[in-house]
């Protein structure tokens, strides 16, 4: 794609354009110059966004949570975007989204801007792809971008550890529900969620999970936060005002004490390390591979091959 | 290690030490000058396994199918080596096995090896880790090399692909059992097998399956061969010799038409492009990266990033 092309979408994005903004996204999947050349464009304007990981037990009630959550966002008067890295969100469909919601998506408002990054066909690409859409939509102007991930798997994993807020979701379940927060990023939560609280074994759950922090078995008590657990039924619509109240909390709370730069820097970091692995990888699945040679070490052959691979990557070497 | 140290275990390994067969697996995890040494040493010796990939649909009772096909190679006078990329399987702790293949694995008896690939700590090097492992069973002289995967993932499907034979797993199912069998490599098995076939669905399913393969909906017909459908209760202990015969006859089929060459010639290739890129991942991993600069490409910025990786990885550039 032409410098022009770009910079008329790059335009016609920040003011709002959501078909501009969808296309600059697609763009962003792949690690080419296009791509470095948006991301130059719109980094610069970012480093205003909070980011908000949200994850949970799967059947736990995430996707109508944040459905709600958008909602309350807005009526905060935040622009709101979504990175769903979950393929079977329903959130990309707008199927959870309450009317009025689901109109804004469909016009030029841009207050609210939903996207699903494909976890098929990215070849180890997801947390780039991913990572490079926050700082999109933080270039964008958005106040708050939700990240919504299953949380598991490597790519989830580095995804959640860009957010500055990790929310965990959970609901009253079979007893075992403390163990099943101890898996990967929900271990590190700074926010904890007991959704679908109208069952009656919610109480007792929240006494799980707020003794589990207590002892802690999980949640993040990074510069002496205290996980709070949000008691909240998204499909009733309560305890929604709460839950966003604990996230911009705690947003203030790392503002207040200077860390958010820290992410973004971090952030940033990543971004760079993982284009680069993209970039040798794609190199290294595509290069013609000569058959190695067996009177000598597959180790040397090995750096042989990422010798040529890096040259055809870098141009250099 | 030093190289001394190695010699004598490829040494004791080569005389069926199944402690020592066990350490040049460790050795062989993470991509290093002793793997590379420890591959050019046993690598020159392989090129005689049958590389046998097993994989199916969760709950289809896989394993114990495994363990059943273990002894009847055994019975075969074949050495039966498995790679169980499960993490759940429980052919690792030895449970499923019978009394005397149990016993064997205790003894020096080089006959039966099992282990299972780490999934975690690896680092995207499950692949590597994997097919390291088959090529040192390989050189060791096991005749017959079982990989266990759940057959979902990029690393499980870039495994089943150095496989000369893809053994897929079923069972009597509620209807849409051909459907579950169109993910991943699944879908292009050489053999499938109809497990708990003693149910009363069974002849049913396998009409399914055998229409799915007709149709070319399943099932691999590479170079002429009809994939046939085996009906197996591995609890009953029925069906395991002609899964076994049909496991020979498609050995046979590749080894008739030339075909087990160009099959290990690819999965030597794989293994050099995974080892080149695993040495280049754990650099981009550990090395310092400086903050982006918002005022040029990030593209640029990462090739510059890559170089420098390139340079530590291989000394070179």
């Amino acid at each position: 794609m032409r410098r022009e092309v770009l910079d008329s979408l790059i335009e016609r994005a920040l003011g709002g354009d959501k078909l501009a903004i969808g296309k600059l996204l697609t763009v962003l999947e792949q690690p080419t110059p296009e791509a470095g050349y948006v991301l130059s464009r719109l980094a610069p304007r970012a480093g205003r966004a909070h980011v908000i990981g949200v994850t949970g037990i799967p059947g736990a009630g995430k996707s109508t949570l944040i459905s709600k959550l958008i909602a309350e966002f807005r009526r905060r008067g935040y622009r709101v975007a979504i990175a769903a890295i979950d393929p079977s969100s329903p959130l990309t469909s707008g199927a959870l989204l309450g009317d009025r919601l689901r109109m804004q998506l469909h016009t030029t408002d841009p207050g609210v801007f939903i996207r699903s990054v494909p976890t098929r066909g990215l070849r180890g690409g997801l947390a780039l792809a991913s990572i490079a859409m926050i700082e999109a939509f933080d270039g964008l102007g958005f106040d708050k971008i939700i990240v919504e991930t299953v949380g598991v798997g490597q790519a989830e994993t580095d995804i959640m550890h860009v957010a500055h807020t990790i929310v965990v979701v959970t609901m009253p379940g079979a007893g075992d529900d403390v163990q099943a927060l101890k898996a990967g990023v929900m271990e590190i939560g700074d926010i904890y969620v007991v959704n679908k609280a109208d069952k009656p074994e919610a109480s007792r759950t929240i006494e799980y999970v707020k003794f589990a922090i207590e002892t802690g078995e999980v949640g993040s008590r990074r510069y002496g936060w205290e996980p709070p657990v949000i008691r909240t039924s998204a499909t009733l619509g309560q305890g929604i005002e709460e839950l966003a109240d604990a996230i911009d909390r705690h947003y203030k709370f790392l503002s207040e004490r200077g860390l958010l730069r820290e992410k973004l820097t971090s952030r940033r970091k990543l971004m760079l390390r993982l284009m680069a692995g993209r970039l040798i990888s794609s190199v290294l699945e595509s290069i013609e591979v000569p058959e190695p040679r067996l009177d000598a070490s597959i180790y040397d052959q090995a750096v042989e091959l990422l010798a040529r691979a890096c040259r055809a990557a870098t141009g250099r070497c």
